[in-house]
Order: C-alpha cells, then structure tokens, then sequence
C-alpha cells in the first residue's frame, strides 16, 4: 500500500467518540469528568482496554499518563495525545478528540501493517484541564520535568483529598514521581489534535487550523481598598466606594484589550469578590482577577502597562487603594516551524484548505514544545462552543484532521533527521 | 419644682450606655448583638431588670417588644425609644442610645415625682437592623399593623431556624402575634433619638438635629444576562460580558445619584454575584443588588427614570439581557410638623443650637409615624462612622439631646389636644 495515502476509519473513531462519551454522562448530556474522579477512572480503564487489543506496549506513568507504545525500527518516539478530563459539565470533544485520534492512528497502522521507522506512542495526559487540585495541564508538565515530587506533596482538593492518594488510584506514583520525565533525546516530534474553542475557523469556514503558537497567558489578583460606611446616610461625595473602583477598572481591561490592534490579544475579568457585600453598605474591598492572553510578550507587557497607568488614574480619582499581586506570567510557546509546514503539506495532498492561527487556550503540546518539535491541528468548533455540553465538531473535519496528522506523523518518521 | 428645667442625669445615662455595651462586645471591641441572639437576649433581660426597678409596667408584646409604661392621668400614651439589637460588629450607640434616654426619662420623672397627663412610655423594639430573618424594622412593623403572622409563618434564617421559635424564645407570642398591634387613640406621640451616621451634623459643628422626615429607600435586583464562554478562545469583539455591563450599570447609579441636585439623594450597589464566577470564564450572569434613597417619591422615580434609560442602553451596546426585580419600595415618611417645633423651642430654651435635616438610614420613627405623631433627634456621629465599633457620639451632645427629649416629652403633654 502507499503509506502516503493511507486514511484512519472515520466509522470506528465516530464509534469511539460516542463510546468514550459515556464516562461521566450527566442528565443534561454534559460530562462531569473532571480528573482523577470514578467516571474519569472508568474512562481510563476503557481506553487501556482499547490499547490492550492492539500490539502495543500500555504503560501507566508516575505521573499517571496513560501511553501505548507500538515500536519501530529507532529508538526515538513521535508521540500522539492529548487528555481524556472534563471540566465540569464539559463536552466530548475537548482533550479526547487527540486522544482518540492517537487510538486510531495506532489502529490504522496496526490493520495496514505499516512499519515505522520510529516508536509510535499514543498519550493521554493526567488533569489538563483546571482541577480541585489547583493544578491544570498536570501530566505534561510533569513529564517535561517542571513538576516535582516536592511540589505536589502538601496539595490537597477541597474535601481534603491529598493529591497523592487520587494520583496512586489513578495508577500513579508520587514516591518515584520524577520517573515519569522523558528527554528530549528520548523524542522526535509531539502531534496533537484538538478543538478550536474559537468561532476563528468556523467563521473563515476553514476544515483545519495550523498552529502557530500557544497563548501567554498572564493573571493578576487586584485588591481595591475603598472605605465601607452606611449606604443611606453618606452622601455621594464622602464616598470611597472600591466596588465603583472595580467597575472602572473591569471596563478599562474590556477597552484596552478591545483596542489592542491584535485580534488574539484578550483581556477578561471572570472573579470577583466584594466584602462586606450587602445591600445597604459601601462595598469596603473588592478583590477582581484579571486575565491577559496574548501570543507575543511584548503585547502582554505593553497591555499591564497600560492598565498600570488606568489603576494609577482610579486611585487618584476615586482615593481608593490599589494592590497588585501576580497570579501567573506564563509566556507565550511557539509551535515547530517545520511541523507546522509538514502539516500543511499533507494537508494540501489531500486538498484540504487551511489556516495558521494562535491558540488561545493552553495546551499539553505548550509543555511538550520544551522537550521537542511540536505541532497542533485545530478542528472547528461548532459556534465556538466548548468546555459545556453544547460542544460539537463535525465529522468531515475530524476525519480530515485525524488523516494529516497521521501522514504528517509517517512524513516525520521517513524524513526524521530534519525535525 | 420646675418641670420645664427638669434635667436628666448625665452620669447615669453615661453608665447605662458603658453596661448596656457590655452585652454582645466582641474582641475588637465591636458590639455582636443581632437580633434574638444569645446576647441580645441577654441585654433584653438586662433592660427588664432596670426597668422592673422603677414604678413602671414591664410587658413584652407579642413581637417580642418590651414596655415600661409609667402610667399617667389619661390613657393616650407618649412613647419614647428605639432598639437594643445591633448590626454584627455594630457600635454601642445605634439604637441603644435611644432605649437608654428613655430609660433615663422614666428615672428621672420617678425622681423628681414628676406627675404627667397622659401615660408615659419607654419601647425597645425587637429586629430594627438587618438580620439574618430578613426583616427589618420587624417590632415597629409589627406594633403598626404592617406585618401578619401569614407573613412571618414560614420565614427561616440561614440555619434553618424559624422566626417563630426565635421570637417565642424572646418573649413574643406568634399565635397571637396581631395582638401587639396599637391604634392610633391609643398613642399621643412618638419621640426617638438616634445617631445621625452620617456627617451632616459634625461638619456643621451643630449638636441637635431635628429630622423632617426618614428616606423613601427604592431597591431592585437587576439580573444581567450575557453569554459565558472561554476567556481564552472568544476575541474581544464576540464577547457578551455581563459582567462588563454590569460595570456600566455601576457606574451610572454613582453618576446619576452624584450629579442629582440634592446631596440627600444616594445610590449604591452594594452586592453582586457572579455566574459562574471564574477566572478563566467570561460572566454569563450577574446579579446587583441597587439601592436608591431620597427625601421625596419624585426624586426617586426621577432617578429611576434615568437608570431605566441608561439600562436599555447596556441592552443595546453590550447585547446583554438586563431583568429588573422591585425588592423594596418604601415611600419617604414625614415627621410631625408640631412634634419638630417643639423639639426646637425646647432646643431655644436650653440654648442648644440646631439644625433640620432629612434621616437618611431608615428607623423604627417611619412606621410609628403611621400610627401618631412621631419626632426624632439626631446626635452628631464623630467622623459620621455607624455600624462598627468605631461609632461614637460626645457625651455633652447626647445629654443636650436627652434633655431636648424629656422637656418635649413634657410640653407635649401638657398640651396634648394640639398634637
């Protein structure tokens, strides 16, 4: 057969997709998955079920990664994932599309036969998504050695449930946890598909997105210091009200952000927390998080800065006062120029119309960029929807998502030395 | 003697306000007495057994009001008070000051074998401030005919403890509770002396305020609708932020109500909450809590007016749904044109100057105003702090006040049929 045109089975991966959607289905069709829980144990057990039936090594890392390794001919691994965890009632496609897709490519060269130069590996990494345990895109940091045994020793969830125990009935060992890591020596390239969670190729009508690099992304905790007094009897100009403060500043990150001449630079205030917070007194403190992302540094610099000079303006103008601590300052991740062009080369074979585009939420692929070439395909997200039970792409776009990643993956393993 | 030089005992009253505080002083020396709480029922017993020492008929309502009426010539009754329980961390003057000149009034009447036309009587009333029950004012209310047992059968507090089983526990009488209710041939007048909380008074260097009339307070809950999504994958421009209208909204009620023409106009959103209220999320839903007061219905609904209008323009710019719930309207109550003009001739006599202004916080006055003829005093508040342990009146204020009451008290009885 020509390897160069070999195509995944769309019936069997739209199979799997409904199979695995079953883990943690609630009444309102949603998925309560979040990691480390029973449903998402189940999910676990089925995937390695799966992995079980093909002739490949299953393996359940420290950091409880789940990987199915089908060797080739050199030592050196392209790898294929992404992570089977839900939000809370999140969809089917988030995370588990990548990892589906690894499921079948490993199917696919399997029934076709297809020896590989290199080690094909599938991953699903542990707690991607925001967990009880505080700690997001676990597996894969853990795995490129930026998460140590002494950081997650005292993390607890909110019922008390030290991180540790969850992480061994998961299959993990946090006693050896450092195992889990891998070297760059160790791999020649990372492959993921995932859905956009952006209107971006929906609303190009573009089936594929190529990605350019993943977003920084930078939180700050800001507390405003106002003076709480009685709501009746403190006339409008005695007032140091933090919480008209805070409206100030929630609409200065909207302006900034929305005049900022970069589409894929946001800014977002999702918490906020007033004190006293009741109806008759002037709110005495609010505390807002608020949120940058943006593709280059430079451009998240140039956005703080200007909200420093609006939160100067605020405490002049209303005398409350301003404190700033910083939550998260993770720097932007560039993807592999040459995976990237890989990518769209297969893509083209197949006549399928792309775009490059940045990714606005984070990834596993932006901890694996440390270790090696990394490259991630975007699938359209029906109304952009995700992270809720409305999640949907179509099928069409998936299969030819999972069919260049596959060929990008045997064009890696021929020419390999380039990556 | 000369009854209309009668003076009050300033050491005495000082000493009950040093006792009275002693019920409910926390560490910080805040004062935690909210209504039916062990220790306000503690300062209830305290007041009883002051009162049980004096010629007076105790007698607890079935609103679990207590009574001392010292009994006179004729039946109508003059009734001087306020409330005991506090605001958490609350001060020692708040309604206290009020019940204690009352009781200073019954002693010094008894010690000077002072002998009135009509009935004299001191009120503490249960629940004016906000409580965990949700109503406040609930003694007055109740005394006034305004609240049913219909109304209070089912009401809970957060525990889980129902109000008629606290009420009982407080001496009240829920199966009978329509028997607190006074008529209106019952009563002659109604005097209260209360703090300001405000700045009016200490600004102006003027000891006595004589209040014309308590705020019309005007409160909705406005539900903003927008739509939640990632706050990483939705550009700025596909956003429906409900928390940035929300902002707006905020910052209009402090615009409107700073540019309305009368300082005693004041708004305030005092409370929000946040759906699903996460760093990572854009607000799908806020709730605000907006609240108005003024001194007269048309500047209310002129405002309301203005903040109806400013919020079909959030509708339309931010595409956001904003619903509006009415939670309180209460009209403003005027207080009696001749209970003021004696309060200031008795003010002349003593040589105390004085000055009308409106009572911005509500008080038990505005429902004993429906039923007689009410007055109130108000006693400047140092730096116009209330509702913290920081509250504090001067000494010499409060005895100029007490004094301004008894000789009210006395020329209103002697010339009863005016009133």
């Amino acid at each position: 057969m020509n390897v160069k045109t070999v195509t995944i089975n769309g019936k069997r991966l739209s199979d799997s997709i409904h199979e695995l959607s079953q883990f943690g289905q609630n009444d309102g069709g949603g998925l309560d998955r979040t990691t480390f829980t029973d449903s998402e144990l189940k999910a676990r057990d089925w995937l390695k079920e799966q992995l079980s039936k093909l002739n490949v090594h299953v393996h359940t890392d420290e950091a409880a990664n789940i990987w199915g390794k089908r060797v080739g001919q050199k030592k050196r691994s392209i790898v294929c994932g992404s992570h089977i965890d839900t939000v809370p009632n999140g969809g089917k496609f988030d995370g588990a599309l990548g990892v589906l897709i690894g499921l079948e490519i490993l199917r696919t060269l399997e029934e076709n036969e297809i020896e590989t130069e290199h080690d094909v590996e599938l991953v699903s990494f542990s707690a991607e998504e925001p967990n009880p345990f505080g700690l997001s895109t676990f597996g894969s940091r853990a795995m490129a050695g930026k998460l140590t045994a002494e950081q997650i020793k005292g993390v607890r969830n909110a019922d008390g449930m030290r991180l540790i125990d969850a992480l061994e009935r998961a299959g993990g060992n946090a006693a050896q946890f450092d195992h889990c890591v891998r070297r760059e020596n160790d791999l020649l390239a990372y492959l993921e598909v995932h859905i956009e969670q952006g209107k971006r190729l929906i609303d190009a009508q573009v089936p594929l997105g190529i990605v350019t690099g993943i977003t920084g992304i930078y939180r700050e905790e800001l507390t405003i210091k106002g003076v709480p007094n009685h709501a009746g009897t403190t006339v409008m100009t005695d007032r140091t009200d933090a919480l008209v403060a805070a409206a100030e500043l929630i609409l200065a990150v909207k302006n900034v952000c929305t005049d900022f001449p970069k589409a894929e630079l946001v800014g977002t205030v999702g918490q906020i927390h007033v004190l006293p917070n009741a109806t008759n007194i002037i709110p005495g403190e609010v505390v807002l998080a608020v949120e940058i992302r943006g593709e280059k540094t430079e451009d998240l610099q140039k956005v703080q800065q200007e909200l420093q000079e609006k939160k100067a303006y605020v405490e002049t103008t209303y005398g409350v006062q301003i404190e700033t601590k910083v939550r998260l300052n993770q720097a932007p991740v560039a993807m592999s120029e040459n995976v990237m062009t890989v990518m769209e080369r297969q893509a083209e074979i197949g006549g399928f119309p792309t775009m490059r585009l940045g990714s606005m939420a984070g990834h596993d692929a932006a901890h694996m960029a440390s270790l090696t070439s990394a490259g991630m395909i975007f699938v359209p997200s029906i109304d952009g929807k995700s992270h809720c039970p409305e999640e949907e792409s179509k099928m069409e776009d998936i299969e030819k998502a999972a069919n260049v990643c596959l060929r990008t993956l045997l064009e890696i393993d021929r020419e390999g030395g380039s990556m």
